[in-house]
């Protein structure tokens, strides 16, 4: 299946990590693209020959290797994940996208990504109420990174379980350094941050890598008002392999990268904004015909 | 609220059943539109006042309103539910559309419609898979004109049961004229297309108008694959009253009709066409930073 052109979209993925890894294998099976490499983050060539580069490096280095990418003329998508932060360098990505004939799609996986677009979804379907996002069962890497700065940790696993409406008990398993004592290191990650706030428990194990685990989930849910009509019920939910679906989304997204800049809009967006029939492969009938 | 120009967005309600009165109260609500006028659908006048027009007409009367509106140069939002022919109606719209430089947002309800979105998304997640649309419980319009169509059938309403994996039960309430036959009314209903292919009960009652209630419902699953990872479930369900919903999903979509003829974007589109964010009022960066 080729793309309006008639070719291929190249795409490259940046970074190989679980992230980089999984969208090598969603770009594998996309019938209207084909692999224009896979480089470490620290090798990129300064003369990359593709249409997309995917970036799989750590969140906090996307904008680097955007700008590295947007600056050589290739369109890029992230899955830029730090909410807070994403409205602001959206802001910065548009400028350089735009500056150099590109498109950049950020925060493209499942939470900010598909998530965003069913909240958005369901907010237009009943503007007033509630919506809840609950996470896991889980790893939740902000939280394990924390606890692995925590002298005394070899290694550690936080997990997110939903309690419901946005509340989130952490299961901490810690792996510890000899002669590091747990009730230090317990006191330590309870009075953190990243934990103080939430029911926390702390468990020490010989061996964290035995509870690898990539699975993950979420449960979206909203009550609320449909013109004069109270008691509006919606719920998403997904149990998923945490990186094959990112990988996969950044793989949708690079189509919608790629459809937007031959329609001549330059510029960074989000996931909110882009029509889901971009993301997929197959012709507009195909799509129209099985889908609505 | 205003849209970019500063002003507020005049619409329409054209037909003032079930769907038109849901219209109306989702427009009172929405902070950025003002009602430009109800019509029952018989009475349009010739020079209507309204950047958009919401057709709440018959859906087979939906191509003849649209194209009284689209020619008087405003733009259009109708429900029209009969899958198969959406895209053939898309087309003919389109031409018109463009024609008059307006743009028409057809089949904006919630399936098609919202339900569409989500059946696109789950796709882009997972593009190897099943997905099952379950409807129910919740009455069936197709189903429930069938049956009042059968000689002897005073009213009637057909509910739709889901049993999973798009297989559905229908239950049939009927109230006879007098003289006649139960068995033989049983017997027409049970072999009418309509209903030959399921499950079918058919119940006397004295009233059928006791039994209304437009609470209806969804679920849609889809078990796929992301990348070479299989196993990735999605879930989608709603529990809403029905014509609150197609009303407010249409006045979403009059901002989005609104947005796409600002961007000069002339044309016909389904709501899988539709970016999420253009759905809803407000700024894009107070949606991006509430929603991503």
């Amino acid at each position: 299946m080729k793309n309006n052109n008639g070719n291929l979209l190249k795409v490259a993925v940046i970074g190989y990590g679980n992230i980089g890894k999984a969208c090598e294998a969603a770009l594998l099976s996309a019938p209207d693209m084909e692999l224009a490499g896979i480089y470490h983050h620290s090798g990129v060539p300064d003369a990359l020959q593709a249409d997309v580069a995917l970036l799989c490096t750590p969140t906090r280095e996307v904008p680097k290797y955007a700008e590295k990418m947007l600056r050589q003329g290739i369109c890029t998508v992230d899955s830029f994940d730090i909410h807070g932060q994403v409205y602001d360098l959206r802001k910065s990505l548009s400028v350089m996208a735009r500056e150099n004939g590109c498109v950049s799609i950020l925060s493209a996986g499942w939470d900010p990504g598909s998530d965003s677009m069913v909240r958005a979804l369901m907010l237009a379907m009943a503007p007033n109420g509630l919506t809840y996002t609950d996470f896991g069962p889980g790893r939740s890497m902000g939280h394990t990174v924390a606890v692995k700065a925590i002298a005394g940790v070899k290694d550690a696993l936080s997990m997110t379980i939903p309690l419901g409406t946005g509340i989130h008990r952490r299961m901490v398993y810690v792996e510890l350094e000899d002669g590091a004592d747990f009730h230090t290191v317990e006191k330590a990650i309870l009075s953190d941050d990243y934990f103080a706030h939430d029911e926390t428990h702390v468990t020490q194990v010989p061996d964290v890598s035995a509870l690898n685990n990539v699975a993950h989930g979420v449960r979206l849910t909203r009550s609320g008002v449909s013109g004069a009509t109270h008691n509006q019920r919606f719920e998403f939910r997904m149990a998923i392999n945490n990186p094959a679906l990112t990988g996969q989304v950044m793989v949708a997204c690079a189509r919608a990268a790629a459809r937007f800049r031959s329609e001549g809009r330059c510029g960074a967006y989000t996931m909110i904004e882009i029509p889901p029939i971009y993301l997929l492969p197959g012709s507009e009938e195909e799509l129209i015909r099985s889908l609505v």
